[in-house]
C-alpha cells in the first residue's frame, strides 16, 4: 500500500513519516519549498527522507512570499519568549498553508495512486494555527473524498494525522521508539546563518518542552543554550 | 467588498470576472502558471485581467509537470474529435487541480481579506472533471469555513461558483452582455505555436459549441477552420 507523506523537516513530519513506514507503506515524500524563512527545513526534509530510505521525494517550489501575509513569509517579526495566548493565533501561521500542502499530497496521491495521506499536525502542544485542528483535517477528507478520479472510482485516499491528538512528549516518544534521529530534523522559525535555532521562537519552545517532558536528551544546538 | 478571482485565460473565467465585476468587487485575480502545455493561456490571463481594469492581478509558478499524470503536464497526447464518453474522465484532467487553485486563492484571500473567491467552473458543458461538480464546490467552502483565520474569527470567504449550472451558451449570452472580449481569451489544451486554437480538442469543442449556439460570432481563429 502506498502513501504520500507531507514532509517538512521538522521533528512533527519526520514522526509521522516513521509511523507510515512503521505500517508498512511504500512512501511518496512530498515537501514544498514555499519561501520559508527557515529555508534550511528543506534540506533536512531531505536529510530525513534520505536516512528513511525514501526513494520518491519530491520537493516542489511554490513561493508563497508572492502572498506574505505571515512571519514566516513576509518581513514580520517572529515573537519571542512570549507562547502565544489561548484562542490567539501568532503571526507566523501562514494562511492556507496545510490546505495549499494537503492539495498538492492530493495531486501526487492520485498520480502515485497512493490509498492515503499522512500530515504531521498535532493540536495539543502546538501554536493554535487554524489548520492543525481535528475538524481542520475532517473537512479536508470529506473534499478528498469528491475531489479526484479516484474519489470518483471509489477509492479516494484516506488523510491520516497519527498526531492530531498526542503532546509533543508522546510524539518525542514514539519518534524515538521507532528510530528517528531528530538530530536531522529542524524546527526553529528564525534560525541564524547555518540554521542554528534560536531557542525562543514558538516552534523551539514547543521542541524543548517535548523532549524535556519525554525525559530526553534533545539533539538540538540552540543559540541562546 | 473584495473578492479574489480565479483567472485561467479561458472564457469562463473571464466571464466570472466580469460577474464579480459587475457586481461591485474590487477583485485580486490569481492565476497560476501550472507548466501547462497551453501555456499562452497564462498570457491571456494578463490579457483579460487588464482589459477588466484589475490592479491586483497575482501569476504564481507552480510547476506540476513535477507530478504529471495528465495529458496537461505530462507526454501524453490530447483527444482529438472524440468528446469523453457519459461519466468518462478524460486524460486532460489534471491531479486535484482546482482543489489546488482553490487553496492558493483561500490563501490570497485571507492575505488581502477578501471576503469570496470566484471560480469559474461549470458542471453541464464540460469535461466530466470531478472537480467541476456541485459537491466539489460545496465540499470546498465547507473545508473553507474551519481552515483559515478568517474562518476562526467567524468570517470565512465564500465560495461562489456562478456558472456552475450554466451550459456554454448562457455563459457566451452573459459574458456579451457583460462586454467581455472573448478574442483575447484561450481555450484550446493543444495550441500550434503562437497560441493558434486546434479546433478539435474537447476545450475547443465546447467552445465552438457554445458561440454556435448562443448565435454569436466565434472570434477564436482555428487552425482546421
Amino acid at each position: 500500500m502506498k502513501a504520500v507523506v507531507l514532509l517538512s523537516g521538522g521533528m512533527d513530519s519526520a514522526t509521522c513519516l516513521a509511523i507510515a513506514k512503521s505500517e508498512g507503506r511504500e512512501i511518496a515524500a512530498l515537501t514544498v519549498d514555499y519561501g520559508q524563512r527557515h529555508q534550511v527545513e528543506v534540506e533536512r526534509a531531505r536529510a530525513v527522507a534520505r536516512a528513511a530510505g525514501v526513494r520518491d521525494h519530491r520537493v516542489v517550489p511554490l513561493d508563497l512570499r508572492i502572498f506574505g501575509g505571515s512571519a514566516l513569509t513576509a518581513a514580520i517579526p517572529v515573537p519571542k519568549g512570549q507562547p502565544p495566548g489561548r484562542g490567539e493565533i501568532p503571526p507566523t501561521y501562514v494562511p492556507a498553508r496545510n490546505t495549499i500542502f494537503l492539495a498538492l499530497a492530493l495531486g501526487l496521491a492520485e498520480v502515485v495512486q497512493a490509498s492515503e495521506i499522512f500530515i504531521g499536525v498535532t493540536a495539543v502542544d502546538y501554536s493554535g494555527y487554524p489548520d492543525c485542528r481535528p475538524e481542520f483535517v475532517e473537512a479536508f477528507a470529506r473534499l478528498a473524498a469528491v475531489a479526484t478520479r479516484a474519489a470518483v472510482e471509489g477509492s479516494p485516499p484516506a488523510i491520516r494525522a497519527p498526531l492530531l491528538r498526542l503532546g509533543k512528549a508522546d510524539i518525542v516518544r514514539r519518534g524515538v521508539e521507532l528510530g528517528v534521529d531528530y538530530g536531522l530534523t529542524h524546527s526553529c522559525y528564525d534560525p541564524a546563518a547555518g540554521g542554528l535555532a534560536c531557542g525562543r521562537c514558538d516552534a523551539c519552545a514547543l521542541r524543548r518542552k517535548g523532549f524535556v517532558e519525554a525525559g530526553v536528551a534533545d539533539p538540538t544546538r540552540y543559540s541562546g543554550a
